[in-house]
């Protein structure tokens, strides 16, 4: 999508991978990091095995990355899994919170629009999915009141067990207010809940009175109430933010308030695999421990980091913006995240004839559009959305230019089909 | 354990990782491999997602391997599954076969002595585990008479869908004759069992009049009967053989016979991890397609190669031949792999020692050999063993002079412990 990768990140990985290098024309601070990370290495090779929950080192840097994020709550290494990008621990979390047949099956809540590695993980674990919906009139934020209403209806068939949220949030984009994220925890210690954050976006927020709360953070600043008695798994990846890294998997999860004997058995799990790839590791140390103002790569740093987070905000405003101006397209801001997740008023007639081809009303339009423009957008069917309404789902990825044309399509188009269904 | 990572390797991952030192003193055989690579992967860049299944050239080139392996038995790469390290690949086919309940619950056959990620996967998806036992006395071989004993006995409790083969064999270090293998797939086509071939080890083969037979190679010299119907899936790895490169978790899986509409369910089970490690997957192209002949690093990488294999084969002869001079350990030969099992005779006192303790008598005695010499070994029960006998797992991975003294001092340990307990 025409993103660059950090060069501080590239150098200090291409030192480890070939240490050679060490000798050549590398920035200081690069080769510090790489010996740095050579050492915790077994053998002083990305080539070995790590420990299964990761390299030590690694996990210290998460583990004070996550204090200076959230302003000194400690956070302690024995909690730090690293994982092959966030969806690896998710699903690892999810496999341990799951047993029990018919109505004593746990249930899992999660969000509707959703992320579908969720669906796709508990259709696989046998889980029972437990939908409750986002608030597309308030820009997709959380009410309570919809909790309480949808684990009510999942202890009629299973037993709720966890409730995962997407904050920033996908595919829609928004960014939940601490007061939602207080509301959430509550919900959690009230119903025994284990608490799923999946906090991959966290450095992608882009809407002015917008800001990340972890909650861990939270959590905490709540007081020994809750912050001694709910059970936290929160997720994180060098995938998104300002760092795009997908194809490194890297990954980690804080795990919070768990039973010891529980935590022996996640970590007995997270050793069948081995290892998380070692690349991968040390690319996330990179992450959690970037350059400091005295270091070298520093200015250089700041510069790539500071120029891909607003080249995404800039996109993300002109994506709403643009959507917006589209009669039958309604477009929530782009809070956070990558995506956009607007809803379509289609003609009766569209709707008609997607049943005639017993396709889902937004399928068709996306299949329709993906045909006459070449544009690729994913139907709201499949991430799930209240009856009756329709969506797509499009990233604000694409380079700024291309973005443009692609919305102007996307206009046109709608108009379009709109006029030819009407 | 001082074995060093293969030289070309490491230059095209750095190469791939910050493309540019692309304007460096790199190899050019390098430089190319590099481009190419890159020019496979989304954007030019590792950091990018893949296809769930890898990225294709990757496909296409692991396809060309298996082919030159096999003497020119076709692949296809729509075949191949590129993975995170082979035990992903495993797990994933497992969980493919999985299903059931009760007494129809899936029933996979995997051998005794047995590598635990079989058991692990298998108590993990409650499938059924029906062991059939390696024979010892002949070298660790497969006797299909044991096989239908196995499947027989399995038959009673449960669905047997499946059969594991470990070869070279991890931890019992055998090779299979030609005549095992045929064996084995004529047992599968009888059964209608799912044939999985864990061939990580299949560059190390130290034995004299051993060879490395691919299941998949001897399927197709069985002639139509067998390659059309037998379903197999076979596993690699750049874990093992020459490149012990385990960090980078690359592997991938070849997959013959599978019904088309079960094939589309493996790629939907693989995509809800998105993509396995990118530097894993160049790496697992360099392994598949080293530089050739007329290619500049060539001679340096066949050097690097050969002694690594050099110094493997050395240290799996002088492994079997010390243990053999002690009495009261009985090792067979080395003849593949990176692990000996060596059957120990203990005491009468010592089993009663270790019963009073509730300790296996093989694990008492490796926490005694850890205790008095910092040795660590792991017991046969581990790993499974026929009742009665007791063994000890240990990897010739060592340094030769390192491995030189752990072996004395295994001899003069088993001397010691066998006097205090006579």
């Amino acid at each position: 999508m025409g993103q660059k990768p950090i060069t501080f990140f590239r150098q200090v990985i291409a030192l480890c991978v070939y240490p050679d290098l060490l000798e050549d024309k590398f920035p200081e601070d690069a080769k510090n990091r790489a010996r740095r990370i050579l050492q915790a290495c077994g053998g002083g090779s990305l080539g070995a095995y790590s420990a299964s929950s990761g390299i030590e080192v690694i996990r210290q840097d998460v583990a004070k990355y996550i204090e200076r994020r959230d302003g000194g709550i400690p956070s302690n290494p024995d909690n730090i899994y690293l994982s092959s990008g966030a969806s690896d621990a998710i699903v690892t979390m999810l496999k341990l919170l799951t047993s029990g047949e018919g109505k004593t099956r746990t249930g899992v809540m999660i969000s509707i629009p959703q992320y579908p590695l969720y669906s796709a993980a508990l259709a696989e674990l046998a889980a029972v999915q437990i939908s409750y919906c986002l608030d597309e009139d308030k820009c997709w934020s959380l009410d309570v009141n919809e909790l309480r209403r949808a684990v009510k209806a999942g202890r009629e068939h299973c037993n709720p067990r966890a409730i995962c949220i997407i904050n920033p949030g996908n595919p829609t984009g928004q960014v939940q207010s601490r007061q939602c994220i207080e509301d959430v925890i509550r919900f959690a210690a009230e119903e025994h809940l284990f608490l799923m954050a999946d906090e991959v976006y966290q450095d992608n927020v882009y809407a002015e009175g917008c800001q990340f709360h972890s909650f861990k953070k939270v959590l905490f600043e709540m007081g020994p109430e809750y912050s001694s008695v709910v059970e936290l798994a929160s997720f994180h990846s060098t995938s998104k933010c300002y760092m795009g890294e997908c194809g490194f998997r890297g990954g980690y999860m804080e795990v919070i308030n768990m039973d010891p004997e529980v935590k022996l058995q996640l970590t007995k799990l997270v050793s069948v695999q081995l290892c998380p790839s070692v690349p991968g590791q040390a690319l996330l140390d990179l992450v959690v421990n970037p350059p400091q103002p005295d270091e070298p790569s520093y200015d250089t740093f700041i510069k790539e980091r500071t120029a891909n987070l607003h080249i995404l905000s800039e996109k993300a405003k002109m994506t709403a913006q643009v959507l917006n101006t589209v009669p039958g397209i309604h477009c929530n801001p782009v809070q956070g995240a990558m995506y956009t997740f607007p809803r379509l008023t289609l003609p009766e007639k569209a709707i008609n004839a997607a049943k005639e081809k017993e396709q889902a009303p937004d399928m068709f339009y996306c299949m329709k559009l993906l045909e006459e423009t070449g544009i690729c957008l994913v139907p709201g069917s499949g991430f799930g959305q209240r009856d009756g309404t329709y969506h797509f789902r499009m990233t604000i990825l694409p380079a700024t230019e291309k973005l443009k044309i692609v919305l102007e399509k996307i206009r046109e188009f709608h108009k379009r089909f709109t006029e030819e269904f009407s």
